[in-house]
Formats: C-alpha cells, sequence, structure tokens
C-alpha cells in the first residue's frame, strides 16, 4: 500500500489494487486482464469501473480539488472518510439501500464498492422517462429511517454526541452547501450562471427581503442544527435504479444536519424534473408528469409513516422519552405529529432553496441543463424558481403531500410574468 | 507537578502549588504561612480561598463525582477543561465579565483564579434584599456578546464547527441538564423532591401533555441545536456581585446550544428570587420585587439592544451576510428582529423549564429553600411553577420584557387553584 496520496489512473488502477484482497477477490483473475473504464461525470471526484474474470466494483477516489471547477478550488480528499463513515451508518439503517463498501483507505481517499448493475443514474431515468416501482417508498423509508435512527430520539445520546463530534471536520463540503446553496442564489456571485431570459424572475427573488430572510433562518437550522446524520446531498443524481431497485450512493456530504434536510433536497429534484418535462416528453407527458407528482407524494406520505411507525417502535433516545407520555398512560401522538409537521416544513423550505440554487448558483441539474434551447429553458425554470419561492415563504402552511404537488400542478400550468 | 490526579486538601493545597509561579506570586510570602479555606457550597466541586503576604486566589478543583450526591454518582473532572475553555472564550467576548484565569491544570481539573472581592453570589444577595447598579445591563451584555460573538453571526463557520467538534466532549454535563432539567420534573424520577402540599399543581403540570410536548421540542433545542457557545449554567448562583460590580463564573456545563439558552435560565432565576421574596422581605417587599422585575426588563433590554447592536457592526459570519441585504440596499432589520423574536421566544420556553426543575427535580435553589415553613414555601412555589407552565405553552406570544413583568405580577396576587 502507498503511503501518498496520489490520484489512480485507468494505466495504474490494476497495479496499485491487485493486492488489495477485497477488490481482487471480488472482480478475480489476472489483475493485468482487468478492464478499467474512468466514468465519473460528477463535479467532484474520480470514478472507475474495473471488470474482470469474476466481477466488477466500483472505484472511487476523491480529488484534492473541486472537479467541475479545477484545481483553483482545492477541497480536502478527506471528504472520502466521511462517505466510508456515512455509507455504513445508511447501511445500519436502512439495510440494503446503500452500495455495499468492500475496501476503504484513508491516505489514498478510496473506496472499493459493489457495482450496481443494470441500474442507473435516477435524473437519466427522469429525463428518458423511465419509471422504477415504489421508487417513493424507498426514499422515504430512506430518509426517515436515517432520520429517526441516526438522531436522539434512537441513539445514546452520547454516540450521537461523540458522531457529531467526528463530522463537525467535514468542513469544506459543508461550506460548499452553505455557499453555493444558501447564499449564493441570492446575490450575484461571481460563479453564478443563469439562463438568459430569467433576469427578472432573478431580480424579484433577490427583491424579496422576506423570502431572503426565511432563506437565512433555514441556513441556521442547515449550518447549526446537529439533529441527525444527513446524506447531505441527496439528489436525483445520488440515486440509481432500476426498474424495480432503488439506492442511494454518494454521502460525501455527510453532516448532522436538522431532519428534514435530505427529504427536502429530493423533493425538490422530484420537482425539478417535473417542471422540466415538457422539454423532455412527447404524448406521455401528462401521464409521466403525473407519476412524478404521485412518486413525491409516495415519498412524503412513506416518510411520515416509517417515521410514525419507528417512533412507536425505536423511541430509545433521551427525546420525547416514554416516562414522560406512555409510562404516564398519555399519548405522545401528538408530539409525534408535531415534530413531524416541523420537519415537513423545514423541508419545503429547503426544497425552495435546492429548486433555487440548481438555476441559478454554480451547479445546475441536467433535467434543465439538457433543454438546450434558452427560450424553452427559461419559462420552465421560472416555473420552478417561483414554486420554490412559494415553498420558502409558506412551509408551514402547506402541510400535505396533495397540497404540495397540487401547488406544483398551479405552477406548471401558469405562466409566470 | 504530580501526574496523577488527586483531590486537594486544605492541608496539601500549599505544597502542592508553592511552585506554580501564577500562584505563588500572586498569594506571595512564604507559602507555609498561607491561609487556606475551603468554601466550596456547590454541587460539584472543591473550592479554596488561598491568602498570603501579597494576595489572594481562587483555587478550584473538579471531584470525580457529584458532590451533591456523593461517589455513588461519578462525574468526569475533565469538565474543569470546559470551564477553562468556556472562560477564556467567554473574557474575549465580554472583557471584565468573568475571573480572570492565573492557573489551569488539566490533569489534577484545577483552575486558579483571581479571588473576587468583595463580590457576594447573587442569589444570597437577592435573598437579602440587597441591591447591584445596572445589573441587569451587565447581565444582558453578557449574554447577547457570548451568544452573539460565539456564533456563526460573527466566527468563521470553520472556526465555530472545530470549537463546537471539541465541547461536544463535555457530555456528561449536558446529561445532567437534559435528564435534571428537561425530563426528570415531568415524572416521577427518583431523585426528584417537592415540598409538600404541591402535589396537585405537580399532578397538573404532569396532566399538561401539549405543555410537555413543547418541553420536549426545547430539549430538542438544547441537545442539538448548536447557535452558539452557552456559559450552560448561568444561574444567579452563576453569578457573584458588589454594591457596582457583576461578574459570572462556573460555566463548566458549557456548550454549543441555543442563543436564548443563558438569557432564559438567568429570567427563570430572577422570578424565581422575585416570588420567594414575600417569604424573605418585611416592609420593602413591594419595593424589592418592583427592583427585582426591573433589572428583569433590563436584562431583556440590554440583550436585545446589545444584538442589534453587534448585528449592525459585527456580523461577519456566513449567516444573514450582508451580500443578501445592506450590499444589495436593503435592509436586514426585519431578518435580524424575526430571530430575536425567536430567542426571546426560546429563551421564555427554557425559563419556564428552569422554573420547575428548580422545584420538582433534584438540586433546588435557596430562594425557596431557605423558607422553613412548607406551608409558606408552597403556594409560593406554586406561582412559579404556574407561570413556569405559561411561559412554555406561550412563548412565542408574550414578546416584550414588560409583558413578561406583567405576567409575573399577575402570578403573584393570584393564589393558586
Amino acid at each position: 500500500m502507498t503511503e501518498v496520496y496520489r490520484p489512480l489512473t485507468p494505466q495504474t488502477l490494476s497495479d496499485r489494487l491487485r493486492d488489495t484482497a477485497a477488490v481482487a477477490d471480488r472482480v478475480g483473475g489476472d489483475p493485468d486482464d482487468w478492464t478499467v473504464e474512468e466514468v465519473g461525470d460528477g463535479n467532484l471526484n474520480l470514478v472507475f469501473i474495473v471488470r474482470g474474470a469474476v466481477g466488477t466494483v466500483i472505484v472511487k477516489q476523491a480529488l484534492p480539488y473541486v472537479r467541475l471547477v479545477g484545481d483553483s478550488w482545492p477541497l480536502s480528499p478527506r471528504r472520502a472518510f466521511f462517505e466510508y463513515q456515512a455509507l455504513t451508518r445508511q447501511a445500519e439503517r436502512d439495510p440494503g439501500r446503500v452500495p455495499e463498501v468492500l475496501h476503504f483507505d484513508e491516505t489514498q481517499a478510496l473506496l472499493v464498492m459493489d457495482y450496481l448493475t443494470p441500474h442507473t443514474i435516477l435524473r437519466g431515468r427522469l429525463i428518458r422517462g423511465e419509471r422504477t416501482e415504489a421508487l417513493g417508498a424507498a426514499l422515504g423509508r430512506f430518509c426517515a429511517r436515517t432520520a429517526f435512527l441516526g438522531s436522539d430520539l434512537a441513539l445514546p445520546t452520547a454516540t450521537r454526541k461523540a458522531d457529531a463530534a467526528m463530522f463537525l471536520d467535514n468542513v469544506e463540503l459543508c461550506a460548499i452547501t452553505e455557499g453555493l446553496v444558501f447564499t449564493d442564489p441570492y446575490f450575484a456571485a461571481e460563479m453564478n450562471n443563469h439562463t438568459p431570459g430569467l433576469d427578472p424572475v432573478v431580480a424579484t427573488l433577490r427583491a424579496d427581503v422576506a423570502m431572503k430572510t426565511e432563506v437565512q433562518h433555514l441556513l441556521v437550522a442547515f449550518a447549526n442544527h446537529a439533529e441527525t446524520l444527513c446524506h447531505g446531498d441527496l439528489h436525483t443524481g445520488s440515486v440509481m435504479c432500476t426498474e424495480t431497485e432503488t439506492r442511494c450512493i454518494d454521502p460525501e456530504f455527510a453532516l448532522y444536519g436538522p431532519f428534514g434536510f435530505d427529504l427536502g433536497m429530493l423533493v425538490a429534484n422530484f420537482l425539478m424534473a417535473y417542471f422540466s418535462q415538457p422539454a423532455h416528453r412527447g404524448d406521455d407527458l401528462v401521464e409521466y408528469q403525473a407519476w412524478i407528482l404521485s412518486t413525491i407524494e409516495e415519498l412524503m406520505r412513506t416518510f411520515c409513516a416509517e417515521f410514525e411507525r419507528l417512533w412507536d417502535s425505536r423511541r430509545s433516545g433521551i427525546l420525547y422519552p416514554r416516562a414522560l407520555f406512555e409510562d404516564q398512560g398519555q399519548t405522545s401522538d401528538g408530539a409525534r405529529d408535531a415534530l413531524i409537521a416541523r420537519i415537513v416544513a423545514d423541508a419545503f423550505g429547503f426544497c425552495g432553496i435546492e429548486m433555487h440554487r440548481r438555476c441559478l448558483s454554480l451547479a445546475h441539474n441536467a433535467d434543465f441543463e439538457q433543454i438546450e434551447d434558452p427560450a424553452v429553458r427559461a419559462p420552465l425554470e421560472a416555473r420552478n424558481l417561483m414554486m420554490g419561492r412559494e415553498l420558502i415563504l409558506r412551509r408551514r402552511e402547506i402541510g400535505s403531500p396533495q397540497a404540495l404537488t397540487a401547488l406544483a400542478r398551479q405552477f406548471d400550468r401558469e405562466a409566470v410574468r
């Protein structure tokens, strides 16, 4: 094993990993016969598919800079450590939902994982109009289980505190979210870009002091409220699916944050898929848009139902203890419902912010980016941006999944002034 | 210097500290001539006054158990480390308001500090009917400065995160607060005790599921919301005064917690002083009670005014950045006022909980405890308990310092059913 961090290349990979049993055994055969393909299409990392006589693995190595921007933006490869730690915990809390880690090398910032096949990235599937059975249910359970079981609702608080202390060191990745997501969209930040034609909408959002105030209240929650271990970057590019299976990947942005953060990010990315559909679909537009909204409803409904189930069956932490409710012959249903309502309201707020930053800040998403004609793209992004504003401002009033999807239908129908 | 932790005694102290320059210089003369007096009257520690030819110092050593309960309740002496770290930060953020640390020995869990003279503990002063000039202003400034300057409003967030990670290890002291303050008062916990005659009030509180739910929402904030470095135990026993000076001591419970925690604890202890006065005063009752309430108003008014001043002059962190408001020719006054309103609402909630636990849980306070006749004590405690409930339930509606003190007057007048 090498002592110094060095990025892998397709040429060096088999020599450097041939002695790592976890890799050699799973890939099999003579390492000289392995085929290595670099497929990293994300913003930050090297990703290789390694195929051999027996099987296939994914090798992911963190680069010491932001790949999207280049080596002018250095970024500690230590994020691979946090990804490894998060994957381990997620696998415990929602077994089978994340890829199996076969090997982790801290010095090389390198993870070897299960190759998911024939899974493809959910964002691309949504652009292509593909469906996955029980997608919303799988993701709702994942969000609820990781949220509940990673918090003081379930863990011994000393365990959560020690873990939260460790993850507080994932400071550079948090800083990306604090900047690119919560701040940059709302002023003329250097790295911003947006579609021509959106200037009036951008001006409306930046003029909205009440909305920006709410965004900053939500940043307090993101940056300070260490309620549970969040995935931290759970968009549709961090989900891989087949027609029947769903997996969550890439938790390198993991942090202790608010209960509703992952849920909100995920819903935002489904809503952006929804608003972008008129540019990607033909005759099946209405039907596929309806499927996306039904998936959002299923996601939210399942989140709440699973959170309720865990409240009743796994509530063993310091928060809302049974001694104060059930043991006195009283119900804690009201406390549970109030907490869930607060989590959902937070999630709607984070959702609106994610909808903004993906059209206004540095890292846009393919749902809109693949629409080549700006004259087609801009009005669809405008609907998305204006619904984001509504979600931030009215997050405590919306309440139900149905009210959320009704709002989406309304913004999809209405031209934005 | 000794390598192994050993508790000091009045007999061994001068031998063990004679070679510590910071002590020997300040106390002066021949260490054999030092007079050493053990004066610890708190719940946790050894405290010595060391007098010599030149001066006097305080030596405080953490014991490895809870002094109030005995060695059946072990408690890591590492809390002295957190007290030292907190004192250092508080001294930077509000210079002159905490005792100067002359020496810290981590192994011995030992702090040598400035001897404050002729300062006496504020709680005793309030029981005796003594006054301190500008007491509320001094404490309001301390709470606002430590809250603002210890947070992402002012600090580089990487600094706050690293510091928050360190303080997350103060887990045993946080567990005391999570248990004794937020949980035990609301069920028949083993170490609880309350004045005979309070059973009906206790039953009312424990039957109030809506209130207990709010208490648990506030526990989420205490345990998870690492907004700023809190003193963590800022009651009137942690304040020392003369007629003109005010100092804050004993931050061993320090934690990253909600902005409003210290403010709420402090107001609670003034309110308990207020409600206990009929048993301590004669002809000067009305006047002295009015002075306590005016001190509460001054404390809260100063907190808000100082927080506003820092918002305008020291807002250099990631939260509510000027780029989103002032730099766009917009005011951030609305954001500031909304944040302060939320902090005050939280504070009222913590205030109500502190009022409960001091009459129902393990550690009671002298304001009520020194009332010998339970028949006198119980109705005064009942007023305090019922106002605590009101504060928890209506914390978002009360708003102004005047509304708070008006509520106190109302509960002081009314017999509790």
